[in-house]
């Protein structure tokens, strides 16, 4: 198998862009696609500070290597979800990685924080603990951006990430949810830190070849907690639907944000205050965070 | 297992509405699902004559049999495809059902009026089979109502055939296909027949059980030319999510119809006129059917 951009031998093989390609290429290919995402997206410059999310998985850390290689300015946050050995795993994965090509890293331990994992909080509060650690994730992305000046938070969500949420979605008609899938959330302002996506034009498999071509030392197990999850039969379907026509996912995703937006989509506003505890803005009184905290320590 | 409206033994589990039932609260079910489609939907009343297009297969047979116990005004549309023994049973299987129950039937048999069948045409104007017979189909139910004074016709499509017709065009976000995707066609006036689809609340396994349970004598094998489809991999992944999540396909395809239209789905009037070679009302000079039958006979 040859590269089809310089006959060299071949490491990866993409049907759904019936080529196959050496690293060299392989590696222009990946980090075209991100800049193609940004540029496109209109996600962030290279003037701006990007505070990138770092689980510990293939996809942060090759997120955090290719806008390191593009030439943005980012530092990494590392949330230390306080999930026993797999969140032990994680951080020493994120800190080796970060103290090995001299980047900034800030690491917040719920643990240390709170006094407790975020499986604990979950179960204290009765949520499924995905929907606790969302919340706790979405929270805290946008806190630690506002505090320390980012005007914008990166996270790892691929091709796969996205068509399978869109199918998940798109299965129930939550119309709300499909108006806000999107690769980059606007800050509203500066009201909140702008939410993008840039691996968004990548596939799975891309992600996890880039990282071994590039030698990138990340966590390969899931969450403990992701297993049955939804998101994997929807993602395995659509593997599916990949393998008998190639470029599913990318047609699924890419051409539902080219889609006419419903007419009821048009934007509605929604009011902000400050948290009457924590004083991030909420379009409550309480923010949903301080919600759940409130419900763990009496 | 006890049917859960009388307590007698029941026939059928379905998950989708935490339910088992006997085969006498089965059918009742069967025919208020029926009854419910056509009375929400605004498909046709008991004034009007009814044109069913029966294929011979399960859904289209069941479909008859329904519209004839709730009392509508019935005749049957048969086309002989002309696919050798598959063409042969399924009249066959038409002409004794509608023979046994003192129905009117017309049949219209391509080999008959065009000297070939639908593969053969299809193969001569080297066109893909399934999208040859869909034109050819769409042509003769509605020439045919028109003639005949039928300002309705039936068709047997089921959930599982919406919901997987879906999937396809979602994936695609085909807006022009999704936009058409409703269980009820407009006459436009009367420039058409309406196109209704009385089924579409009813799964695939539902109907079938129906038909088994109501002695209705069907052609059990699929087209010879489905094989390989594509619909057929989009019901097998709904069934998967079906049985994930009972309700699966009911609520996405039930739920599309209740979701607010893009600001672009604004009824846009087509200019139709009468086909210069039959005239039949067509957007074009010709119409798609003629237009196929001109490459067939020179």
């Amino acid at each position: 198998m040859k590269c089809r951009q310089c006959q060299k031998s071949a490491v990866i093989k993409m049907e759904r862009h019936n080529t196959s390609l050496c690293g060299g290429c392989f590696n222009l290919y990946v980090h075209d696609q991100v800049d193609r995402a940004i540029t496109e997206q209109k996600m962030f410059d290279h003037g701006e500070q990007i505070l990138v999310a770092i689980s510990g998985g293939k996809d942060s850390l090759a997120l955090w290597d290719v806008l390191i290689k593009l030439g943005y300015r980012t530092a990494g946050l590392h949330l230390d979800l306080g999930i026993e050995a797999y969140s032990e795993v994680s951080r020493k994965k994120v800190e080796t990685f970060a103290a090995s090509r001299g980047l900034d890293l800030i690491v917040h331990p719920y643990k240390e924080a709170y006094g407790l994992g975020v499986i604990e909080i979950a179960e204290e509060t009765a949520r499924p603990a995905c929907s606790a650690c969302g919340t706790m994730k979405r929270y805290h992305f946008n806190r630690i951006a506002m505090e320390r000046g980012f005007p914008v938070v990166a996270t790892g969500h691929n091709l796969d990430d996205e068509a399978s949420r869109l199918l998940g979605n798109v299965l129930q008609w939550q119309e709300e949810y499909l108006e806000k899938q999107s690769p980059v959330l606007s800050d509203e302002g500066g009201t909140w830190a702008r939410k993008v996506k840039p691996l968004f034009r990548l596939a799975e498999r891309e992600i996890a070849a880039y990282s071994i071509l590039n030698r990138i030392d990340y966590i390969v197990d899931e969450c403990p907690m992701s297993k049955g999850a939804k998101m994997l039969l929807y993602k395995d379907i659509l593997n599916r639907l990949e393998e008998a026509s190639p470029g599913t996912k990318h047609k699924f995703y890419l051409g539902f944000l080219k889609r006419p937006r419903a007419a009821t989509a048009t934007a509605k506003p929604v009011d902000l205050h400050p948290c009457q505890s924590c004083g991030q803005p909420t379009p409550g009184a309480v923010c949903g965070f301080c919600r759940l905290m409130q419900r763990v320590t009496p």
